[in-house]
């Protein structure tokens, strides 16, 4: 059988990190043709470490390849829309890193472009792909923890905001901070766990403090570069929130920064038989009751690498035309939620879907 | 100096092993005359405990004693309003504990009370005497943390639920559940170290899953006795909310019962220069920063016990008329934002003051 | 600007891993252009990494080249001095790295040919540009902790001989052991954060009891190279001491290897206002009182590598004739104390200044 | 077997929580006869608590009744040397609190009534009858450790001033501070485990910063007693040493108060075959070599009360005029030892015996 053509649109970090040996580790199943970066070094330099393929710095120029078939969008989030929709009809599948857009109205701009075209669209929501949480999902849905009516979700890390300046803290660019950054993957992960509950209201608070002033802002490290002081930090570093759904609630906090030296990253999932606590990127332990007494369960399994199983998926299942767990109908749900969270941060009150 | 004479209404837990020490460590100033509780023997035997006075059924008795000057009321919640009115009208100065009453209405019955008789009305809001509260209130007011923006409130224990089918389990007798009960420390204490914000909304959730069939529930122990299966269940064990005030926001999250094997119970004060991590019943650790370094701060005392400090206030300021930081006019707020969580919870959206 | 030109002479661990580091990280000022050992495959190795300048085995070569203008010096302690005092003879100006010289007495005559000849000599007290160094260093001067009494100073290791048999535990190569080699740098930088107290008295004993027999010492790895069962080891693997100053006291424990298997390494600096442990290499912490309370203060920062500090340092000020606190002026301080340690140990009693 | 009849002298702390338990222990073999206290109520309530015996005010009513053999003098440590003379001139066996006098001048005059008597004079050096401390003292006779050569002692706490401006912060009461306190129970288990070292010369600086100014002193808890600010502080609350014997070298810091929030108190016995950390008060961990590797073995054992062992011994050994090795010819050793090192202190230099 032939190897599927694919492409890497963007050779930022997570084209280089995740995505390049995604394609590596599927070389049984598909071979990288293009490397695409408005930046040529980048591009090159992706190329040279793969080994062979062409590096390109307008990804118009790969539109009209017919052996094209599936094409990675790994650029700053601003850029996903124009891209994905331009890839969808010419009739490529697409898998666009998250979040799928900058809001949802654009993001449902790129379903419909998906569904016109009637190719694959998915979203790097690549935390469906992560063990522990497909394991979770599957003990969730085989009513383990019987009905689950609350969830706790906590992204909070000390002093963390990444790239000050740049693009990750330029609303035009990110469509906002912490929470459409760090927050779009534990809400995208909680209503697959949940089993993709409907979303009926959302009240929400968000705030920029301590990086208000860029020069104040005190930090021992910052990834994804280093500050700019002459660039725009306009998105929120911290958010509050309460979600009320025809399933359980949710309760969110989240911090970029905060000036709480603790990280607390973990989600909890309330459920009237049992209960789970996982942590994000890590395990999760239940507890549960049995014959009058409490349990208390640590899962230890083997872990594929996330980005290696939604690559594979990706490109399998395009094939067939098959819309798995990372399509933009599902992937659109976590982008109505935040709009929700950003519009009753804006209002000052709840506000309902 | 003649000794301030004193009651005890009410002889279970909170009388005997708060304001019983609490009337004792203050034995300079006051002496307890009255013991009053429905059942004769509770009443006896802290009496006899004591050494001195008189152990009644009927508070009714004690109204026209004119040398009775100060009074306790430590009966279940449902209580609390018709006794403390009583004693009011009768020109007794009371410490009722808390929650005022079991909603703000009927805590506002009892506010109006004691402007009309112009004796005093503290709520046993015994935080507000902590130490370690006290030491925190007063770095906040000097500005340690600058301007606070957001509040985390968790008050989640695992499996608490308290005398099932008892008094505590009973809405007309207690109002609610976990909020009431335990919530409304945590909300006290909030308001108080916040320096006062007002309440502009709120919205919340309640549950009761684990206790909803009381034999089901499993538990390792139960403080306020024993499950009465024959009993009533009808309160919250678990809520989630969001408030909003003219201040920072407040997210909460508080169960009796979870299937969490975890016990979070502490408050981070979130402020744009520094922020404060309060333990429950315990210390606090700040942080901020220094010089362009990140710093975190843990503050020793000596710790004062909040009831002798409390019972201590009311004895010598109730004297004087004085309105302390324990007086009904703070504590009603408490009441009054416990109310709308309550209401938002039923409804089932946000509601505003 | 034309770049500054420098040597690096001695191409063994702390060439290759310290001072190479710190002339690349210095690229905009300054290039390498000669690479000096006796064995020509390592000079040829790091200069090969380099990717120019040339590689040679006799520094004498070097020595007239008017270009030239400093010189790192990297090889065993007994070759400091004949290296170091023909370099600044010829002009150059040095860093030269740590103890000075197996002795104080020989570590006097090269500050003389410093003075003599005009140039600049350091030694490699890296530690002075250690981050957390240096802010403690500045918090102490600004009065932070009170006057300081007393110093406890722990170099402690279970099981650390380094290269047995080598230049390391040869005495006349090293001119000690523990104390010459890692105490060196506790009590520099002791005397540094310690605003440069004048040494009164010293205490001490030294031991080598563990590897007097080098078969029979056990050990799970050595650093510096593997044992060499035909070389020699005459120099302690043990010290303590007492030492008196005009400010401060000082106790210190330091061991290569001794039988108790924990590492405590760390500084305590004791002031009638606040105290700090340091650990070494690590970060600090400081022990105050506010308002009646006990204060515990981390304190994080951005950490600069020590190294790269250094050597910039060393090529900026040197230009200027610019002594630092790096200069041999100070470093030879710690000399005169380890020389005064040693010999109360060799006489079994308390010597004076 | 009549029982052997006894006296406390000195109601207070250590008389009432450890030889009073001590003389229960040993009801066997031993009854209290006699409760001395200047302040007739702490004998009185003694007395009551045993059941039987007297109360008396004045220790020579005691000294002419026969049938008295064995006495414990607990009293302050200025006093224990006129009563401990008195009892021993009477034909008395004494078990004196440590330490033996506030000075080893006054300890002598001790030890030759003892002589002159034919009475056997026993301090109060527990630790001798610690089960740990023993078990380690047997393993080091046995050569477990091989020749001991150093021997890390350390005493210190955060803020732990005891009863400050009382006793034992009274220099003419006391005799010194944490060294004569503490450290007199470090100094001697350590001559004890090292078997009985000859102490040659003593080099020590000590310290009273802290609690210089009494009031600004801050604490957040205070043994023997709430602070006497119209007492007096006039002894060490730190204290350093280096002290050498015919065996190992002992290093030490000790301190009642000082800003490092770490408690470390601990013993560190090295030899050349093996060493042990003994956690004062509890266990001990030895690290050797076996066939080539690194051993670390702790050891556990059923503990003995040291104070029951402690009385038992003194009853049935100064029966028979058996000196134990809690005899003050071994206790004398720990007071010289102290009483260079607070000369060394007063000197600024190492003092030789």
């Amino acid at each position: 059988m032939s190897l599927t053509k694919t492409a890497i649109i963007g050779c930022g970090t997570i084209g280089t990190s995740a995505h390049m040996p995604g394609y590596k580790a599927a070389s049984d199943i598909a071979e990288i043709k293009y490397f695409v970066d408005i930046l040529p070094d980048r591009a090159q330099k992706l190329r040279d470490d793969y080994g062979k393929g062409e590096a390109l710095t307008d990804y118009r120029d790969i539109l009209s390849d017919p052996e094209l078939k599936c094409v990675s969008v790994c650029t700053p989030n601003y850029s996903h829309a124009p891209i994905t929709i331009d890839l969808l009809k010419a009739g490529k599948h697409v898998l666009c890193e998250k979040p799928a857009a900058v809001n949802a109205k654009i993001a449902a701009d790129m379903q419909r472009a998906a569904d016109e075209s009637g190719s694959i669209l998915n979203i790097g929501v690549c935390n469906r792909f992560n063990t522990a949480v497909c394991k979770l999902e599957r003990l969730i849905a085989s009513g383990e923890l019987g009905g689950i009516y609350h969830i706790v979700c906590n992204f909070r890390a000390y002093r963390s905001i990444p790239g000050m300046g740049g693009p990750f803290t330029t609303k035009s660019m990110a469509g906002g901070g912490v929470l459409i950054d760090w927050g779009v993957h534990y809400l995208d992960l909680i209503l697959y766990c949940a089993q993709d509950p409907i979303v009926k209201a959302a009240s929400a608070a968000t705030y920029a403090k301590l990086g208000a002033n860029m020069k104040d802002y005190v930090f021992t490290g910052m990834w994804a570069g280093p500050p700019d002081y002459s660039g725009v930090n306009d998105v929120e570093e911290f958010v509050t929130g309460l979600v009320r759904t025809d399933g359980p609630t949710i309760s969110l906090n989240g911090a970029w920064a905060q000036n709480i030296g603790e990280s607390d990253t973990y989600i909890d999932f309330l459920g009237d038989k049992g209960g789970a606590r996982l942590k994000y990127g890590g395990d999760f332990t239940l507890y549960g009751t049995r014959d009058g007494m409490l349990t208390e369960t640590k899962y230890q399994f083997t872990k594929e690498n996330m980005y290696d199983e939604e690559i594979r998926d990706f490109i399998l299942k395009s094939k067939d035309g098959v819309k798995t767990k990372a399509n933009i109908d599902q992937a659109i749900k976590t982008s109505r939620l935040m709009d929700m969270l950003y519009e009753s941060a804006a209002l000052g009150r709840e506000v309902t879907a």
